[in-house]
């Protein structure tokens, strides 16, 4: 069976435009990838070209290579999130009464073709653009690439999936509240979203037409940049185009969120993951006043910017209303109730928002923000869809109000195997720059874990300290449970140890303490549901909570009602529970 | 009596920085000035500080001056539209209710009083900015320094009156429809408009928030580079300021609009100032395309914008409706009626047309419209406010929407005495090259003709070709009526003269034809009552019409229905009706 490794936008363009290996070679692999990853999840794309259309495109960029034409993206194959406009497939936008046949290709289309690169077909999407977690279409759900219990991100959810699965070296998203990054976090990939207007939105079907940025997934930052030096220039065909200088920056001094400003919903592994990667920079971190922002981020779903999705479906909404996904219909409905007045106030206010951020940018060179405050499950999203999807924003909504230009990049995993992601932001103008910044900065991202295609089990870590040690009397209960040993650790040194008075078995309490030591454990991974019923089965005082580790992440693990702590005896000083049952009772 | 000849900029704050005349003595000479022309109108002005007050402003300079302060601007009374908060005068935007106590100078006021201005007091507005005619105020209607049967333009209508008048030697104005023009273009003076943004905007009452910008009157282009160049730069403070780089800009080829496309409103006196200054240019005049300027004009009265006017008076509009000019609140009052939607509507609206704008620089330098296509009497005005008023910013409302700057300048006069303007105009960025384009383009705009200061009789010319000739049978009923002798003249080479047949007295009728002659004639003056009971009087196949001099100018005069030329004599080659009657009839 063929893999699914990344495909490489350098090596194809090399290998095609050297001769080494032809365009249509690249093209009969991608089919055979398609065909394998279709069986795992088809909701990735929207359409596509056929395999007689794909090899008579990659023929033509074969002959074009042998007439003597150097193409900086010969033969590299690409997927278009659909609601850009490609001839020869309709652009559906997710929403099909609202279909039509595009008579010409996006400028940015033109752009990739002209540089040899292949479409291959248009990729699902959160319906109009509206949304960041990749639920909200009638094509079904793309589901993250590394764990399909989880979101994909959005709204360019097939986009990311279809690079991370292989399928092409790079793919075409959009951007108006993270719907560029967000996916790239998720699914450990490079998300590059351009200043505004930098890159042509003609035939783009609009979400916020003021903000949209068209952005492109790719497996580094280097090809990111490939793809930009061919598609980014001023169009004079559409009105919101620039023609913006590129500005140089430096990256000694990297603005992050002041510490009590960082929404993680609840999600340490997030707040870990953070620091961790912030850890591994050698630049002068400078924490950054999130209030601005954050109250321009939330102009964009909890303001009069809504109207603009409104004005993009207008009149689908007001002749078919049925056949918009009823949470986004939800969502554009609510442009109706704002009224001018609120449109331009809007506008007086994020003109003294982006005041204080200009004057951010004296204080730091770039952001380094969280690309996402957390990760949700398919089936969490469902419940709480705009909730849900309006947390995912807290780092990335201001950034196209404010005049940013982005780049997200991988920094980590969750237990999950769903990526975390860090953006780099800076003013307009700053996207080379930014490019650059993503290499010099993290230089050395880890590999992206395998992909789910078999439908991975999700899994919960456990960290035991007491009687579900290995040769310990409740063991029994993990391997009952088909739990995985992962292997020893401690926790961080602020926890306390108590042997429990009358216990039986004999049980420790864990009990967390500025003054205390670091206890040895181990770790255990269990199924969801075996991790249920172990839970069910724990007896008070004993509680399933969150243990901090050594190394400063976080586990579920064994803590203890205060009542544990009634006669019990601190054996902190051994260290752990093993010592404890050597030495014997007192 | 003081003379009410214009104040000098450049003059006064030379003799005060070099000591050969005091500020104080400069502001004693302003006091008697404000005296005498209070008994004029006093509609000019909504406030001013007192005597003692400016006689203290005064000394203040003359101290810093003494102790080697340079102050480019040494001494030099000026006004204030009262939009515009000065310290210790309340601001009312020509609202009682709205009036309020600033508690500290706008931006532009502090840098000019820190170059040695003196602020004079506050001038009428049209309430809110809101309207270009001057006559929207409870604080009566500043009419024309030139003719107070007209209006002075607005909504700076008391500041370009100040200046006219010789009172101050330069006032601030404001201007988003053309109010910083229109005034000026009325009474003679330039009126500079600044790039959106050059000028801090922190101390204006917002009309149109994302469109406002704080102008200036003056005599002569260079005392506006000299304001400039004290007020220009970047506010930290102002959310919409920028900070521009002066753009430069050749004056070779100048945009005029296309023949077909100017708006006069019937005033063909207007169309002919417009050739006449026109004709004084040494440079390539290219037609352009009015459509694209025209639908973004609309944006701004006709379209959502009009919702930022309605933003700036909420709170009264909701809480005190009847404390708001009847007229003004009819508009604010359409903004209510706009969405959200059909705000961000309008702005894709406008930024397509501003690419159709962008494109005209490739084909032009700068533009030279008119300021206005007609003028209105007071009168006229009040009759049809709105209306008229919409009419008269045809040339300038697309001017700040599509991110230009312009200048003012005089370009004639009218027969009522009242000025015809040109504007020039240019892409954001050009006000320097927009300056020194006035002084090459225009290098001797005509003197203003004398103040009304005592309520000029409105008056009409009178071309009269036949029987009320001097010494001929009816020229009693222009003697009757006290119409003044003006001069001979002749008409374009475009009329025929008959000999009507059984006319008695005879009489001749002057008919237009291409294939023509120039006909002897005599112009004489009328007041308006007189006029009218002249034109009563008038038999057929005769009438009033108008008629077209031999230098291009038009005026009332003699015309004839085509049933006069039954039987009539052809006697065009004589060249007039003297000629014929000395003749004798065949």
């Amino acid at each position: 069976m063929i893999a699914l490794d990344r495909l490489s936008v350098v090596r194809i363009a090399d290998d095609v435009q050297s001769g080494r290996r032809s365009a249509v070679a690249v093209i009969e692999e991608v089919l055979e990838r398609l065909a394998r990853y279709d069986a795992v999840q088809d909701a990735v794309w929207i359409s596509r070209f056929d395999a007689q259309a794909l090899r008579a495109a990659a023929a033509a960029v074969d002959e074009r290579v042998a007439q003597g034409e150097v193409l900086p993206l010969a033969g590299v194959p690409f997927a278009v999130k659909d609601n850009i406009d490609v001839l020869d497939l309709d652009t559906t936008a997710a929403c099909p009464a609202f279909a039509y046949a595009p008579d010409r290709s996006a400028t940015v289309i033109e752009r990739l073709v002209a540089a040899g690169a292949v479409p291959v077909g248009k990729t699902n999407l959160d319906q109009f653009a509206t949304g960041i977690n990749g639920t909200r279409s009638p094509y079904g759900v793309p589901r993250n690439a590394y764990n399909r219990a989880w979101i994909s991100g959005g709204s360019s959810s097939g986009s990311a999936v279809a690079v991370a699965a292989g399928l092409v070296a790079f793919a075409l998203g959009t951007d108006t509240a993270g719907s560029g990054r967000i996916p790239a976090a998720f699914n450990h990939l490079i998300g590059f979203k351009p200043s505004r207007g930098r890159w042509s939105s003609r035939g783009l079907v609009p979400a916020c037409r003021t903000l949209d940025c068209i952005t492109v997934f790719t497996g580094t930052a280097e090809e990111a940049g490939l793809v930009d030096a061919v598609v980014a220039g001023f169009d004079p065909q559409d009105a919101f185009s620039r023609a913006l200088p590129d500005v140089p920056r430096a990256t000694r001094r990297i603005g992050i969120p002041r510490a009590d400003q960082r929404p993680w919903f609840g999600d340490i592994e997030s707040g870990f993951l953070y620091d961790t990667a912030l850890a591994t920079l050698d630049v002068e971190l400078v924490e950054i006043d999130m209030a601005p922002l954050a109250e321009a981020a939330r102009l964009l779903y909890d303001g009069p910017w809504v109207a603009e999705r409104t004005a993009a479906v207008r009149d689908l909404l007001r002749d078919d209303p049925d056949a918009i996904h009823p949470v986004v219909r939800e969502i554009v409905e609510q442009g109706l109730s704002y009224g001018a007045v609120e449109a331009f106030e809007g506008q007086y206010r994020l003109a003294e928002l982006a005041r204080a951020a200009e004057a951010m940018w004296r204080e730091v060179d770039l952001l380094a923000f969280p690309t996402a405050p957390t990760c949700y499950r398919v089936a969490e999203m469902l419940v709480a869809p705009i909730a849900l999807n309006a947390n995912l924003g807290a780092y990335t909504n201001f950034v196209n109000l404010l005049d940013m230009a982005a780049i997200a990049l991988p920094a980590g995993r969750y237990g999950s195997g769903v990526g975390f992601g860090i953006t780099l932001i800076g003013p307009a103008g700053t996207d080379r720059a930014l490019v650059d910044a993503a290499d010099a900065l993290f230089p050395a991202p880890a590999s992206p874990p395998p992909l789910d295609l078999e439908g991975r089990m999700e899994t919960v870590k456990l960290a035991v300290v007491g009687a579900h040690l290995k040769d310990m009397p409740l063991h029994w209960q993990l391997t009952s449970r088909d739990a995985r040993f992962l292997g020893e650790a401690k926790t961080a040194p602020t926890y306390r140890l108590y042997a429990m008075a009358d216990s039986a078995p004999p049980k420790p309490a864990l009990v967390h303490s500025e003054n205390g030591g670091a206890i040895a454990l181990e770790l255990y991974e269990l199924d969801l549901a075996a991790f249920g019923s172990f839970v069910a089965e724990v007896p008070p005082p004993l509680a399933i909570g969150t243990v901090t580790l050594e190394d400063g992440s976080f586990v579920k693990g064994f803590v203890a009602e205060p009542r544990a702590l009634t006669n019990a005896e601190d054996v902190t000083a051994l260290g752990g529970w093993r010592a404890y049952v050597a030495r014997g009772a007192d």
